[in-house]
């Protein structure tokens, strides 16, 4: 593999000294930016995931514009159902729509674990076009739902505030939620062996939905998943686990040889390194709704964030993806605050 | 006051050893009863809040079917908006609906801070004839939600994955954002005491939507407002405090002269005793969708989690509000596994 220029992001996840943190956004590529609402207009949700040309773009296109210290390719984190043979739509202010939920038995029947390259070619050669135009400047990171979060989806069938019929599901058929969460694990680790092979530096799973589950079930139905994800990844590349609202299981996450975890706002730089033990790399956590605050605040606020969780072990993100409409300047902000950061 | 003849949950709210703790499940009063049901297709939401002879009714219920140990008022965090001249809907299929939210300084002008007895009359008329059916056998509970809660109904217009409208008006309008939380305040506080008077041996502040906050603007939007509450309503009655998601608070909260706290099911019990420092009368924390599994499962689960927390200091409740499509057996086996609890 050839140098990357700027490896300040892969220096965090192995614990090295630096003179200032990373900084990435979480769901960079998109929603916020003109640019990106330029391509929305022609090409609706799945073609430009599917398009390489289209996904390269977009995933480039905050880049060219702030200079993150990392890319995450566009992409969605229910290619993977969609490869599984679960049908896939996403609807206008709706979001994902799966017609056909997965509720029974029967129903698991026709979820298949599809091979790599027939049906998820098309992110390969994304990621191929993608290191193209990076031209090892910086890395470039890939991802996965994690099963649980996968899971909340094929049975919901929709998003949800607390999915429900997700729960209902696990806590009344618990053997057949288990043989599905098994196939999308078994999945997503050859989806992601592919894209370390085509060169991505890093992984990180989302773990959305994990916060809506007991520290118990968590174990059973989300953590022993990403787990087997983990152990499957960590000697090819770096892995990165978020779950959202999962502040509770983060002990459990720091022993499980992941190098970086990611945290949500609610918890505290000081929680965190608490919680984590203090030697992990750890990824957060500005709430993204305050980047609704004017840009000065902002850049006060990142300040305050790197001082409490320290320049090091550290990479600076928000707490969760960045909402639609927040202005290009305040995302503006929240870069350049950390790119101009001095002890 | 006379004498509560099933003084269970008193005293477990006053701290003192009990033979098994107290049990009530929030929301008890409602959508997963047939015989509410049976009401709900008769009426309208706002007319069984403002009927008192539907509300008193609605409200025993499910003492008469289960034998909880405290009754809770049927009613509505969002009567307070109304009071205050803002108007609210019930949209079927959609949950809360204000037509007309509040997003400016303008916005602003038309909240008032109601009478209570001129527009929540009908609340204490409820109150007085609900403790005529309870005959003093079982305490009753009066509610409200956490100003910050209802700002963010007030604000955002309707139900939100993450009230991020509610969030920007927030940050970027701090003050108007502030003067409508304290109007909130003031209207929750004048009409708990209103409660108390009329006979209510309890009252618990709902604040659903903390846990959307990162801790320091948890301090700022919604704690400092629950402290004046609770300030305001402590000696004349115990409060407990609720806030889901609010794990990162709970030291705070603890000492803030509220009787109890309620935690909700990612919060496990060690945890909660560890973060409210082992003193306070804890509530809480069965995963409502828990509620699925096989009654015999609810009963192992239940007993397991008073072993938990332990018995005294403890009330048994759900970690946020029962669903509608629960089997009535299965919320049997909850209250029936706290009764039957033997050390």
């Amino acid at each position: 593999m050839s140098k990357i220029k700027n490896d300040l992001f892969l220096k965090a996840l192995r614990g090295e000294t630096v003179d200032r943190p990373p900084v990435w956004m979480m769901r960079q590529a998109g929603r916020y930016l003109p640019e990106f609402m330029e391509i929305k207009e022609k090409y609706d949700f799945f073609t430009r995931c599917q398009t390489p040309e289209l996904a390269s773009e977009i995933t480039v296109q905050p880049i060219r514009r702030f200079g993150m210290d990392a890319a995450i390719l566009f992409s969605d984190i229910l290619v993977i159902p969609q490869a599984m043979n679960i049908e896939v739509e996403m609807k206008p202010n709706v979001g994902p729509w799966l017609p056909n939920p997965i509720r029974t038995k029967k129903d698991l029947e026709r979820v298949i674990i599809p091979n790599i390259q027939d049906s998820l070619g098309y992110v390969m050669d994304a990621i191929d076009m993608t290191k193209e135009k990076l031209n090892d400047e910086i890395p470039l990171i890939g991802f996965a739902g994690s099963p649980w979060t996968i899971l909340c989806y094929c049975v919901q069938g929709q998003g949800s505030k607390n999915f429900d019929k997700a729960k209902e599901f696990c806590f009344t058929q618990p053997l057949v939620a288990h043989q599905l969460l098994q196939r999308i694990t078994t999945t997503t680790i050859a989806y992601l062996k592919e894209k370390v092979k085509h060169g991505v530096n890093a992984v990180q799973i989302f773990d959305s939905w994990g916060g809506m589950l007991s520290p118990t079930d968590y174990q059973e139905f989300s953590w022993q998943y990403i787990q087997q994800i983990i152990n499957a990844l960590k000697k090819e590349t770096h892995v990165i686990a978020f779950g959202k609202g999962c502040w509770f299981a983060l002990n459990t996450m720091a022993q499980s040889g992941a190098s970086a975890l990611g945290v949500d706002w609610t918890c505290s730089a000081r929680n965190a390194r608490y919680l984590t033990g203090g030697n992990i790399t750890l990824q957060g956590n500005f709430d993204p709704s305050r980047l609704f605050s004017p840009p000065s605040e902002i850049k006060t606020m990142v300040n305050q964030m790197i001082k409490e969780f320290g320049k090091d072990r550290y990479i600076v993100n928000l707490g969760h993806g960045i909402l639609p409409n927040i202005p290009v300047e305040n995302a503006k902000a929240f870069v350049d605050a950390v790119k101009e950061y001095q002890e």
